[in-house]
């Protein structure tokens, strides 16, 4: 069955100009500029709903920042979110992660964020994860020297794999956690996912991943 | 309480003349040569009643195998193992791994075993723990080039702290399983302490550390 959408979603998305960035892939390269600030840039593949890049947004004028995500009544709501807020350091693409390549050029990001992401959970599906070593290699290629890969699931196997696949593709670890919500940090930007699901007494797994020299 | 002792275990142990090497100290920097055949040596810290060790050492003659342990009454089933197989391949000290430096030189060893040691659950407690960052600075010291800690215990809190501090210490994480028992591996060489909590349901956590380059 065929996902059913809602009607006018598509034209109300693009109807957001100073959100959506229609044709990404003609910045390649010239992102710095794209911005009223040039200043490092952090992106999210997958934004959802996009709580957690807007508010993040919010907090940190100093940075700018970019939220993927191919279905378009999810993107909706992020982008409503960012224009409710005013925000001025912040952009949308709706895109697809697998051609990210397209869109971004070598050493121009300076973090990813990858939340709640397909699990993927059969192991002949192992490609299709966004943690997958092959991912990992256009990551590396597009965030400079010691940029970041953070990452968050609540899937123990997801994270199990991702760690190991971060390591094989030469990222050094660092605070991995495999219960974020109960770790003791006291500041938490979340997505509305995982605060569905972290309410529900579901863990939250936690790492980041730095490119190395 | 002091600990009781079994008496008459020390004066047993020390009969053991061909498996018990009584002053490590003066081996520094000569271990290659110690055994009957010189080839790689693997070390575990803490090695117990020595099921670990000794099944290894049976089943890789082509590798040299030294196990540490302090406490006296499990050494001694260790070493008796070890006599009962005949194993010409393997000795044991019976030292404190707190101070391994003096036993060990620069990159003389292949690789580190340490399998379920004391967790130390209180964090004031955490430089006790066999996988701090002291400790793996002095492991880094001690094992060649890509040598390997290969690390394994039931406990997630310890093993959280190990794969940051490993991380940390710039060791490479391989083989990170969660549950190592239900993780499809065929052939596993087991510890008592393993077999009686897998036995159980607990789970076994694992990881490799591998020294860069």
């Amino acid at each position: 069955m065929r996902r059913r959408k809602k009607p006018g979603s598509v034209e109300k998305l693009l109807s957001f100009t100073d959100y959506l960035c229609i044709k990404p892939e003609e910045n390649k390269g010239k992102w710095k500029e794209y911005f009223n600030t040039p200043q490092n840039i952090h992106v999210e593949f997958g934004t959802g709903r996009g709580q957690f890049i807007t508010t993040l947004a919010a907090e940190n004028p100093h940075i700018n920042y970019i939220g993927i995500e191919i279905k378009e009544e999810v993107l909706l709501k992020a982008v409503q979110k960012a224009y409710e807020k005013a925000l001025s350091n912040i952009v949308f693409l709706w895109f697809d992660i697998n051609k990210i390549e397209e869109v971004f050029d070598k050493e121009e990001l300076d973090r990813i964020y990858i939340n709640f992401c397909d699990p993927w959970p059969k192991s002949r599906w192992d490609k299709r994860r966004l943690t997958h070593r092959n991912f990992l290699e256009k990551y590396n290629y597009i965030l400079r020297e010691k940029g970041e890969v953070h990452f968050k699931t609540d899937n123990e196997k997801l994270f199990e794999f991702s760690l190991n696949e971060l390591s094989f593709s030469d990222f050094q670890l660092n605070n991995i956690t495999f219960d974020l919500h109960n770790s003791g940090i006291k500041h938490l930007v979340t997505t509305e996912y995982e605060d569905k699901f972290s309410s529900m007494g579901m863990r939250i797994y936690r790492c980041e991943g730095k490119k190395r020299l």
